[in-house]
């Protein structure tokens, strides 16, 4: 169903398209301008939130979480991830094109050596 | 300096193998926590906000931006992704994986007759 | 019930001690923590947010929502606001005499003057 | 009934009007439509994040912060209140009689003795 193989990596591209074609089947291309996107987009990170706010401090990799609340945590940081891309693609930037490029001008903004001697205290990335 | 073509598609997982990178290199894994990084997330959806907060409605493929505008947008759109990736990354969520799972979900639950026929109003998702 | 009569101006120090007070019986203390109530600020913010997603521009005073619609989006507002309240003090932060103060502060960096030149745009506040 | 003088206390019609008349004067009423300031609500929820987002678990009354930093936390506190202050207005919505409305509706939703038995695992609110 997903069109790809499990051992192939996902793109953007990838995403991209499922969504378009998500939408282009469903007739919503009429309500996916750039703000209603964006306000979607908010709505997710807010149930990304939920997940964790009552948790204090969470370990990395989550050893205690049940494998249906790491599922569920999955689909919430999808719907983060697909609305991302939807907006990416309606407002005619290339994500993927675009994150590298940030990540080329954050090496540039951080060099290794400097935030090296810097790091006793917090980033301040 | 990206170590792929333009050609090619940018994969969830070459991004995540750039950020980790990115985090060793300057010793910031002891940051990359999954509530700091949530946080850090939910800064850069504000910076995202910020950039249409006071323009109204704004038609797709932002015809009257400037260049410089558009790659503005851009940095913030890849700052949300970037951390969504490192936070997933972290969490040990498959994010990739984790969204063509999700696209199919939301096939199941929006299936394309039913949101056909209901689209006069706004959708239910 | 709630202690005031309806005339009267409802202050945030009500609230805070209605929230304190709430917090207290209910045991709920032990998880009010600065940033477990700052992530339920961010779930509410996105459930407020989810009620303008699919809208397109909306009108002041919201001629055309039912007031059951209006009734949801005073309780999503609400939520916001007494997560803030609590946020503020459990950080020891006086939240209204800080609103006051930043007020004050916004009106010394956007003097009337200049800013009525400058409006043909968009503020840059 | 609230126990104290308004001299002391802050009250939500207070913060409204000094924001009403704050717009008027620089004549921002134009750029204060609902999504505009939903937008701007986020992006200040985004600074208000920033300020957290490094730190790991914070202890209640941030007993390490420097003045200027409780300073700093106090404006971004401000500036997420003096939107949703000047949202509610614009929607038309009473904020202070909403919030009272929501402490009530939330005490219907977990009431004392319901909710003291449960709390030995993470609210459910």
């Amino acid at each position: 169903m997903t069109g790809i193989s499990e051992e192939e990596s996902v793109s953007l591209d990838l995403l991209k398209k499922k969504m378009a074609e998500f939408a282009k089947e469903r007739d919503w291309d009429q309500f996916h301008s750039p703000r209603n996107l964006l306000l979607a987009l908010v709505g997710e990170v807010g149930e990304l939130s939920e997940i964790f706010q009552w948790r204090g401090e969470v370990p990395k990799g989550l050893p205690d979480w049940k494998e249906e609340e790491k599922q569920h945590l999955g689909e919430e940081l999808s719907d983060v991830l697909l609305y991302l891309v939807r907006l990416s693609d309606i407002c005619g930037i290339d994500l993927g094109k675009a994150a590298l490029r940030k990540v080329d001008l954050n090496a540039i903004k951080y060099p290794v050596s400097k935030t090296n001697l810097n790091n006793e205290g917090s980033p301040s990335h």
